[in-house]
């Protein structure tokens, strides 16, 4: 589990490695979550699929449906850019919405990525998942800053960092933990419930500090 | 509570009138439901907003971004058209996600449907919407139709119905219900909680035959 900054959203992160995660996680994520559930893409092999950041999408089809750039956010209050991509289903979904469903994008989703990550081609990784996902669909990707952890420190950066530090696929499924009483869980409440399962709680500065070393 | 129909989804929503939902209501539906919550909005004040739905602005981006034009369906398993429209997040949200956030954005939404549909101008229906939603953001926008419960039998088309049918402001917030299997709550199980629970379940065959009978 991973917790921002004070400052920033002030939100812990239940945290998975993508391509492992199985029905029972998504439930676990959407039980005791409650938030999105996201997947996570390194702005490298996005780009070498040419997975765009929604907001680009939506500036791209501005000049035909005007809403769009209208409704772009001039700013977030807790960052500079949003890090929503694409939606997907894998295509052998049915709805795309159960537990295993998603497990069956995110895993595969995290499958192409270990593929990618270890060096196809630029011409064949968009293929590859264009053969193998539809959109829209009811997994949201989510895009890294080009230099992780360098000017933005969002749950979407500090749970891939700590997927290339393991040396594992990069590519992470987080999803925010909610409180009882409409905001976010506590970072308290949300150590306790890690403690009382015997889960990892890291804080965003603690990963950001071993991530500057690891970059060294 | 609507279930689809045989052969269709075979999934169970949970439907809330988006003008009166409160945050306790989106806990109960990522609770009690654990799918996607989503908002729906008739094509008619769609169109007199300008709100398109998410394949088309993939099809008029997908030039730009090729990936886009070749991750589209070419059908979907259970109907011929997604209903994703944008997703949104009110502009005085903080990270959107919250059960008071996510209130927030679908409370306004309806009161903004409210609005446009006792016959706000279209050339300020968009400005009212960009004036108080940005994309993307964490509630999922479901367009309807154009001709509703005709061709297309969804949950969105269903529970907006049930919505003009009652004289309410035509948009519903809905969410799929989730068993502990992996799959979707079966029909007998989701007919016992709302059984339990003193709520509503109705078919979509129920809702069909009265709106047949409605629209004459």
């Amino acid at each position: 589990m991973v917790y921002d900054a004070d400052g920033r959203e002030e939100e812990t992160d239940i945290v998975f490695l993508s391509e492992f995660v199985e029905p029972e996680d998504v439930m676990f994520m959407r039980r005791n979550g409650g938030g999105l559930i996201c997947t996570t893409v390194t702005d490298q092999l996005a780009e070498k699929m040419g997975l765009p950041f929604l907001v680009d999408v939506f500036k791209a089809a501005g000049s035909e449906y005007p809403i769009l750039k209208n409704s772009l956010p001039s700013s977030l209050p807790y960052d500079t850019k949003s890090a929503f991509s694409l939606t997907i289903n894998h295509r052998k979904c049915y709805t795309g919405i159960t537990d295993n469903d998603r497990a069956m994008t995110i895993s595969e989703f995290g499958k192409l990525m270990k593929e990618l990550d270890s060096g196809q081609s630029q011409a064949s990784a968009m293929d590859s998942f264009t053969t193998s996902f539809r959109i829209p669909g009811h997994l949201f990707l989510l895009r890294t800053s080009r230099d992780i952890l360098k000017d933005r420190f969002g749950h979407t950066e500090l749970s891939t960092a700590l997927c290339i530090m393991a040396e594992l696929t990069p590519s992470a499924t987080i999803c925010e933990m909610m409180g009882d009483d409409g905001n976010a869980l506590s970072r308290n409440m949300a150590r306790e419930f890690a403690r009382a399962r015997g889960l990892q709680f890291l804080e965003g500065k603690e990963i950001v500090e071993v991530w500057k070393e690891w970059c060294e």
